[in-house]
Formats: structure tokens, C-alpha cells, sequence
């Protein structure tokens, strides 16, 4: 359904031809500033049309706290937030409104719900995202209180060009202890920070666009700084809660965090993270972190990272032979020009998700310390 | 938490030395047949001490239903189950109970819950999944009948023996239209249904029994015959619930379905699976299946496919240098032997807890279909 | 928090001051017709400034939607509404804000959250109720076409003067099984069916005003037509929801169903409801209705009916001695005109809070139904 | 359905004559002690066949924890734990199981699950219970060590016999601030301190016993010490949750908290509760309590006190005209001796149920606390 979190809890409306999209955002702290200046930056990174490798369309996407603040203090209510659809006129029926796009959700949504919007797959649009985002910026805001939790995502593959995610290498490492924000909007719009391999990047996507074709990619992100004890075993573990966050995504195919798939073949005595004595911080860490800063599903204070696999864009400007709703062979092509690669959009959306599941986890954890503290 | 499922729930409880382990499942459909018989088998499967490739241990793990049936046949109740703990003890503190084990849930557990269990990480132990197991087979029960649902799951990697598991590969496509529990319990205790490297499997696990250490592996799991129309968008969607609950499994480090990580490398024009009619199922569908039989998160009725990492254990019998709960340095050598692969147990597992997301999104799409119904 | 239901589910937002109150409803069927023109009634029913026997605001309260519907039809996505607040200007700071209003939320906001809005209580507001009274109407759609369910609430008593509410009185049990929308309103802004005693009604409320006090009553509200089988045993029994619903609502003080308070009074033998064969219905019926349409949490066709108690509005115009937030004795004196009685406004809200917890009951059990089906 | 909770969450199995009853509880703060010796004593209080005022049966109802506490402490993790059922054979089919008996569950547990069991009304039971009372000592253990919370039920009213409710009568004030459970319990088995009508209510009692009748009543509950700031506005308010909680009970009728049903007579001049600075505590207080130690659906830190009301037992020993399953007319009678009032034996039911959501409560303050301090 609609709605994400347990005392930190996000719910989100509309599709892409409706008045406006948004969200409401339940269990915020109370006594916090915020404005829309606080969640404008997300929704800006999060907008299409800003380069020539995403779609042209430029939306403005000014979202409009409702509730829940007042002076620009937060009140511990919950905050409305919507953000204007430009064109909220269902658009005119035509050839194309024939066909289910082929891997799109126009004909299951049509099969689970029994009725067709003209946007087709309703709320599969990326659209939808916006109010995640939005809600997303608030939750990073208290995360950054707290403990000054830094999340950062960026494009670590796009087609067959990838880092090299082994989580020994020592650039990925490098990457994931210092990127900053700032840094990989610095490498234009491909997001990424590799500069080995970002101008490859570039190029996959454009001979992809102009070959009317798209492309997958993969985005990792990284969180630092994460207060330890976050998760909630055996059912919400923390990479439990962030694997259905990610792949709530639209377009998402896959989701690992820490050594991940090629952890599989790292025999246990080389992924097993070593304990050592921080002098710093006072506490237990380790000297490796394969676990990806999880274990037992419970933060450990490292760095918490994973990636999540972006598939090709489904809407692609070339003809593709397929079948018309009622069965019949037909050839599509879809109109207008359109993102020949979705991943780099992404990845203030994961950010996002990260920072809604954090945030949540964080006031569970409050509460079970306090709980602990009671009958100490 | 330790409940998982919004109308078709369980909840479980238990860890390694306590009296028993077991779960409730909240929401089984009244009327149905049901005893011990149907759920043993699934436990018999997860059971350790099965072969040389596992843990000697003989747990017996008889499964007893307290409630919610009578005379075989379900109330509409909770079902109440339970499995004895054999020695529920907690075990003489000893010298290894000095260190937390590298990369196990001892030292988060500490550090969420402020205490410490005789057995190191609390419910992050195997034994905590029985809860889940039998819970599963009730599940699967229900999906048999509702749509003859098949569940399969088997070993596709153990460290870097790996099957192919591109969505195009002929052999790949077979195995997941075709394989059966039976045909993958006949594979030994490997439980790798490609004859080609299974052998070379068991070698490798052999290989690092022998060096004391562990090896990872992977689980590709089936599901053909999955009611079209399942999942709940936008945070419900059913990959995003598959990956939750197969996150929420101990060892875990990845999720992927469909074409997964593998799929970013294809460009949109052939990950798109065109549509074609089916006379046979008088329905649309799909040439190709890329998209793992789910689309903008709803099962489309092809086969829904999906893999999971599993880490090496974590518990080997060599050495390891680390250092004590109080930071000093040390050597800590697990004691008895151990595992050196968990992978092939986790096939009833994940079995299961494709189960449990299965079974309680048909019962949410059964009340979407009949509210759709009612309005119509 | 503030959301409410398991899978036909409202969340609101918004309070006295801010932009714009409002809810998201997930869980809507799809293909059913909606527009402003079926949520409007009940929002302008809910509207102060009726009658000089409420408050004289004259707030427009036009409901505006804002997704999940398209050409009038709803898309079974969530349904986003929002109503403009007229004033949303956090009011100049005056020496009535030195007091925490007694019986109002104003401390024991403070006290939670920490922060005091202008509003004083926040969301406490009975403008929150806005959303609710939106989400209701379409819930009550959706009963409507289900089994033409019909929900009617109407004042029963006004202070002192009260309908006899013994489940055996004729005047009662007629009312319950007759009374309309319309009819409650054609008994002018008292909304009290019962002849003999609302003029009476009118002249407490009248006293009480002329006397700058307020005074409390009572709302009782009969469900007819309501399917056989709704409510979710144990927790969840569909007495328990509707408790939970009313006393959410501001100003409550008590709930009770069928025979009630009252009830505790008559013994077994005559509380009990026999049975009887009902041939037109063709099956079994009960004789008398003390159980008001609930046996063992579960609705059994007969008529479900209740009673909410309203407290005296807090806000009174006299002076009131009572402390500042300080803790200095003083006097508070209301600036303005108040409500010398909520109760009558409440009856739409009480409906609307009936139909809430029915649709989601009402889907809940069709996936009970299904689901036996699925196993029988 | 069968859980109640947010953090702190108790999910419960088991009807009549299954094996065992017992209960899951999830949330249970870490390193608490806690054994056996701290739950039986309401189970024990819980426990039919006391007194020649209550059924005869004596069943044993020891309780045996199964998991999440060692070594005499609690882990964090679940608390599981069964009660065995002394007769767990569902019983032969006779001439009474020809008839749903009237007011029971017997007939929509039919209608909402298709099947019947041996015991009628399957989880309508009151052994139901006795997993609910397990929970909640948990729970009170918990609020005790917090808040030195006191929660103590007692009988207010048998029949027409009652006790002065109204909040302002100086005996019922004097005994909601210092009642105890031991002097409940020392007043007999009809649990009712007020010595000028106890005797009476017993004669009650005894008159409906004599008469193969029976008879309702009300318990009154107060709780003492609550922390201030519990309550989750707007639907989840203390009130409200209190509400559903008791309401969830088998054979209630009616709920109302602070001046309740009596208190919409009470003009707001004088229901308003005005606020005074009291020096002990530091803090505001208020001089009257109509407001139950709730306002705005947050605890004030006044007394909570509320009343349940408890019909007459459906089940009676006198002939009842009624109709079979089929429809045809006949005359019921009930086999064995049975409670001619169950609402003294509801007085630690009320008890525990108040304490899990207090407890509840409680766990998501403090993460609002927690998370307002975070951003201050």
C-alpha cells in the first residue's frame, strides 16, 4: 500500500495526470526548523530535464509544506506536502493507448485494478516518487541531528561500465568513506565519482539514446556515521527494511549491501570482519567491513553501503513488436523523447528511501533504549 | 519485529537455548485440512545433520500444533506451534565467550539490547527460522490449492561455482520451468540441479571444510503459477516484499529477480518482454520473461524468479585474530565443527518465506478483487 | 498517529492554522464513481455556523481532490483531498495565550511535544476532523453499493434530557429501524428525531449559551443492512474498532453498543437473544437485538447501534479562574463567541467514523471469504 | 485480528480445548528480571472456580515461559509462553450442539468461518484470556519500574446495585486514590470495596445463581502514576486505545473514562478541570478530574480511571426457547453449573489489558521524547 514506516511513517498520493502529488509525513520531532528550503534541494536533484542525458521535459516541482509547521518550527504534527502537476489533463486517446507497453506496469495494474488511467500504470509513474523525496529530506534532516548521519549515493554502473564494487578495493573504498553530495553532482550529470570510467558512462547513454534505446545502471549508497543498534530482528532487519525500501523503486531489479553477491565467494575467514580496539571512539570496531556495517541485522557503527540494480529504461522511441490489449501483433513505438537512462535520477530517490528507513529505525531504537533503561 | 504479514501473519519466537521455538500464524483459511504431517516435511528438509556437507548435529525437530485445528481441519484461528529445544541450557561461560564472534550478531545484540545471551547473538541463530519454516508450509498449502502454486528453490553458486543465471540461457530457463523439490533433494545435499557443476560444488565446500573455513553460495528460487495481479504498489510491491522477507534471513547479502544485477547490461529493446495472446490461457503474455514475472510491482502470471546471497558462515574452526569484548587483542578458535556452507539448508527457508509473502498478498488481492466487485 | 484502518486505510493531516487540512484514503476500489459532489454533503453537514445553536464561523470547507480519480472514476490508487484553510495565520500572541485552556489540549500537547502552535492543542482541533468526514464519504459509498448499508446518527441526548436508549423501549427500537439522513435534518440543528424531548434539547442548549456555559450530550448511530460477518476476533472484534474510532473523535467520554450501560442491569435470561428462522431472509435471525448486531465481535445482521457521550465544550465564554502556564492563579475569559454544544455537529462525524471501520472491515472479510473458498 | 500493539506488541493462540493457550510478546524491554513467579499471579487472580460465586471448574493455569529470558533475565527478544489446557479433547457431539446458544459466538464464528468447533464460539471463549493476562504482568513489571504505575480494577456494579460514579462523590474519589489490590481481593470474591453495597451485590449474585440466571455488572479501574504525555493524537489517542482494548474483551457492552456518560450533564463551567500550580511535584496539576488524566488524547498525570461494562453471562442453566443451526424451534438448555457473573473475574482481565497499552504507550513516548530531543 501507500504508506512506509512504523513511528516515522511516510504515505504518499498521485500519479502523473492528477492536481498534484505528495505526501504526509507522520512522527517528525517536533520543535525542528524546517521549510521548504529544507526539501526543495532533494526534489531539484530528483527533477528530469537538467542535461542532455535525461528527458527535456522541465518540470518545476515546488512543493508546498500544508501542516505541521508553524513560525518554521515543526509541531509534532504530522506535515502535508504537495507538489503541483503541471498537465493534470488525462491526454487524448490514440494509437499508442492500444498497447500495454511491454515491461510496464499498464497491463498487470490494469489486471490487478480492472481499470486503465491514461497514464496507464497509474501510480507506476516515476512521478510517484516525488513524495517519497520530499519526506526523504525531512527524515535526513533528524538523521543529520542525531548524529550527523551522511547518506550519499551516486551511479556506480551504467550498462556494462562498472566500478569495481569488491569491498576491498581500495578506490571503492576511498569513494565510499569521503564522496560527498556536492562531489557527485560535481561530476555532471552522470553522477558518477569514478573518473576512470564516468566519460564511458556518457558515452553508453548516448549511443543508447541514439540508438532510441535505454540502458540500466546501478546506484550505491552509502551511509556514514549511522548510530549503532538501528534494526529491529528478525523481521525488520536493517538491510531487510532498506532491501524493501529500495526495491519499492520503480524500475529496480536487484538489491545488495556489504560484500553483496561477490561476497559469496570470500571464504569466511577473509569475510569475516576482525574485531579491534578504537581508541577514538572509544569501542569495539573492525578492521574489515564486508558486513557492509550490519550484522545480525543491527547497525554496527561502520559504514553502511549497498548498491541497487536500475533496469533499462522501459519506454524506448524505437518500434517494438508486441500485442494490443484485446491480443492482436502490433508494433508500438512510443512518442516524444525519452530518458535513455533512468539511473542517475535515481539517485536522490535512494537517498531517500535510505534516509526514510533510518529515520524510522532510529526512533524504534530510542525507544527500546529508554525501555532498557526503565527496568535497568 | 518479529511478526511479518498484514492479514495472513506470523510471529515467532524462540533462540538457541531456550524451551522451544515456534511461531502463531494469524489469518489460515478456516476449513482447510491440516496436521503435523503437512508441515513436518518442510522442518525435516531444514533440519541439520543431514550429510557430511553440514553440521553433525541431530536436532529432532518435531513440530507440535497447539491450537487453531480440530480434527484435522482449521478453525479460522491461530495456528500455535512449537519444536522442543533439545538442550535448552544456557551453556558454561568458557573462554571463547570472551570474544564476540567476527561478522555473528554477538557484539550488535549487545549494543542494542544491553545484554548478552548464552548464545552470542540472541535470535540471530538458525534455529530462530523453524518459526518461519512451519509457518511456510501452511502457506504453501493454501497456495496449492488456491492456483496449484509451486514453489522451488535450489543451489545455484556455492563461492564461485556458479550456474548461469542470465534470464536468456536455455538451460537456466529449463531448470525454472521444470524443476521439482523432489528433483532437487535428488541432487544430494548439495541440492543443485545442474549436473554439470554440482560436483564441482561439493568439492569446493569440501575444499574449505577441510582448511577449517566457509564458502558462501547462492539460492535461486521459482515460483510458477503465481496468481496474476499479486502485490500491493507503491511500498508493497511484491518484489520489495520478496526481498524484505528474504533479507530478514540470516546470511543474507543480496536480492535479485528477474534479470537482476545482470539485467543493467540490457539494453531496453531486449529487456522488454513483448507481448503476445496465449490461446492456451485465452490471456496475454509475455515472449520473454526479464522481468521476472512481476511488473510495476503485480505478478503478470509468468514464473516470478529470484536470487539470494548468502555469506560464508560466519563460525569457522580455524583461528582468527580479533580482540575481547573489552578491546584486547586475541585469538579466538570456534569450538566443535561447523558448517562449512549454510546455502543448502536455506532452500526450504527461502522456500518458505516466499511462502509467507505469497499467501498473505493473494488474501489482500482477494479483498481488492471483491471490493472491485462490489463498486463495479 | 494519524492514520487509521489495515487495508481501506486514511491518514490526515492538518490543524487549525495551517494551509490546508486534509487525508489520503488508500484502499479505494477501483471503477467506482466519485467526484467532490459524493464528499461534499457530509463535509458541509459537519460545517459550524449552521444555526445560532453553533458557532457562527462560516467556513467554506470545499473539498478539493486531488488524485486517485480520473473522468470521475476512481483508479483504486489513493485518493488525496485537501479543504483550504480560510485563515492560516498563526494569530498574534495575546494574553490568552499566558493559559493552558482547562480541559483543553494545550498543556498536555506542551508536554508531549514540547512545542505550543498557536492553536494551542494542534491537531486536537475539531477542524482535524475534516479528513475524517471526507474519508467517510467514500467509505459509506462503498457500503452503500456493498449490501446498501445505510449508517444514521442523531442526537439522543442533550445534557440532562435524554431518549430512553433501553433497547426495549418501542419509541427506540422504531427510531433505529427507521431513521434517516433527512429526517435527522429536518429536525433543525438540534438533530434529535425524538419529538417529544427536542424542543426541550434546544432550550438547555439555549441556557447554557445565554449562561456563556456549554453542555454535553450524547450521539447515538444505527448501521443497518451491514453484512453478517465483520469484525476480526480477538483484537479486533468490530465493537472494539468502533470504540476505538469514536473515542479517537474529540470531546468523547464514552462508547457502548446494544444494550450497554443499561444492559448490566438484565439478567441472562432475558439479555440473551433468541433465535428464530426468518423465512424471508431464509436463515436464522434473533427475536430481540440487545446484542446490537455483534456476537462475539462478529456483526450477525441485525442492527448495529451505539452511543458516544460528548463532554460540555471546553471553551466557554465566561471567566474561568484557573493558572497560567507559569503556574500563576488568574482568570481566563474566552475572547468571542463558542459552541454551546458540540453533539450536534458531531452526528456526521460519527457516521463517518462507522463507515471507515466497516469498508475495512467489510475488506478484511472478503478475504476471509475468498480464501476459505480457496481451501474448502 | 490476534496481536495489539505498536512496540510493544502481545499476539495470542489457543481456544477451549486445543492443547495449550498462550501468547507471544514482542517488544519486551532487555534485562529485566522476570520468571514465572511474576505472571502467575494474575493468571492465578484470572482463574475460575474460586468461590462458590464463580464456576466450579479448577483449572490449574501454570504458566511456562518458552523463550527470551535467561538465567532469570529477559533478552529483548520475545517472550513466548503456554499455559497447557487441562482438557484439550474436543468433547462428543450431543443434543446441545444442535443449537448456537444465544448471545454466544456460536452462530457468526459459523457465519464468518464456515466451521464450527467443538467448543462453539472457538476463540470467543474467556480461556482466550488468559494470554492477554500473562502479557500484561509483563507489562505492568514494566510500567512499575518506569513510573511506579499502579493499575487496580475493581467491581463498581452488579446489576442495579452500583456504586456512585460520579466524579465529584467524595467515596468513589477517596477510593480511586487509594484502593490496592489486596483490598480488592480481601473483599471476597465479589472484588467490590464498597462496603455499604457489597453484601448486596453478592445477594444479587446469588438470587440470579438460585434462578439458573445471570447477571452483568461494571469493573471501574483506575490507574495511578501514569506518566504524562502517553497517547498517539489523532487516532490513537490513550482513550481511544483504551477503548479498543477493552472493548476487545468477551462480553462487554460498554466503556467511558473520566466523567463519562454521567459527565455530558455536567455544564463546562463546571466539568472544565481548572489548572493550579502544585508545589510538590512542580508542576501544573488540575484542581478536579473530569477529565479522567486525559486530555487532547494525552495523559495529564492525573488519575486514569475508566469503566467497562460486562453483560449477563449468555451461558445459563434455565431452558431457553431458541431455534437450532437449521432453523427449527426448540428449547436449549445449558449441562454443568455455570458463573452467574463473570465481572468479578474480569477484574485482573481489565488490569492487563489497561497495562499492554499503557505499556505501548509508554515505549512510543519515549521515542518522541527521544526524537524531540534530537532536534532541539
Amino acid at each position: 500500500m501507500s504508506s512506509f514506516g512504523t513511528v516515522f511513517r511516510v504515505t504518499t498520493y498521485g500519479e502523473s495526470h492528477c492536481k498534484s502529488v505528495g505526501c504526509i509525513v507522520d512522527g517528525v520531532p517536533p520543535g525542528m526548523d524546517l521549510t521548504e528550503a529544507d526539501i526543495q534541494p532533494q526534489l531539484t536533484r530528483r527533477r528530469p530535464g537538467q542535461s542532455k542525458l535525461s528527458t527535456p521535459r522541465n518540470e518545476k516541482d515546488q512543493v508546498h509544506i500544508q501542516s505541521g509547521t508553524e513560525l518554521g518550527k515543526t509541531l509534532g504534527t504530522p506535515i502535508g506536502m504537495l507538489v503541483q502537476n503541471e498537465d493534470h489533463r488525462p491526454h487524448d486517446y490514440s494509437e499508442t493507448d492500444l498497447y500495454p507497453r511491454p515491461s510496464h506496469a499498464d497491463w498487470t495494474y490494469i489486471q490487478k485494478y480492472g481499470v486503465k488511467s491514461a497514464s496507464g500504470g497509474g501510480r507506476s509513474s516515476a512521478r510517484e516518487t516525488i513524495g517519497r523525496v520530499a519526506a526523504g529530506a525531512i527524515a535526513e534532516k533528524v538523521l543529520a541531528k542525531a548524529n550527523n548521519v551522511e547518506i550519499v549515493a551516486f551511479v556506480s554502473a551504467i550498462g556494462g561500465v562498472s566500478m569495481d564494487r569488491n569491498p576491498t578495493d581500495p578506490k571503492f573504498q576511498k569513494i565510499l568513506n569521503t564522496i560527498t553530495r556536492e562531489q557527485v553532482d560535481a561530476c555532471g550529470p552522470i553522477r558518477c565519482p569514478d573518473e576512470d570510467i564516468k566519460e564511458e558512462m556518457v558515452k553508453v547513454i548516448e549511443h543508447y539514446r541514439d540508438a532510441k534505446d535505454s540502458i540500466g545502471g546501478v546506484v550505491t549508497c552509502v551511509i556514514r556515521n549511522c548510530p549503532i543498534g538501528l534494526g529491529e530482528p528478525v523481521f525488520d532487519k536493517l538491510e531487510a527494511k532498506l532491501a524493501h525500501a529500495m526495491m519499492s523503486l520503480p524500475a529496480t531489479k536487484g538489491f545488495e549491501f556489504g560484500s553483496g553477491f561477490y561476497g559469496v565467494q570470500i571464504p569466511g575467514s577473509k569475510h569475516n570482519d576482525p574485531f579491534y580496539y578504537d581508541e577514538e571512539n572509544g569501542r569495539l570496531r573492525t578492521k574489515t567491513n564486508n558486513s557492509g556495517g550490519v550484522q545480525g541485522g543491527i547497525s554496527n557503527g561502520e559504514n553502511i553501503y549497498f548498491s541497487v540494480a536500475f533496469k533499462s529504461a522501459a519506454t524506448i522511441s524505437q518500434e517494438q513488436p508486441t500485442a494490443t490489449y484485446e491480443g492482436k501483433d502490433g508494433v508500438l513505438a512510443a512518442r516524444g523523447r525519452h530518458d535513455p537512462s533512468v539511473t542517475p535520477r535515481a539517485v536522490p530517490i535512494v537517498e531517500s528511501m535510505a534516509a526514510l528507513v533510518l529515520c524510522d529505525q532510529l526512533l524504534l531504537q530510542k525507544a527500546r533504549e529508554a525501555s532498557a533503561s526503565i527496568v535497568a
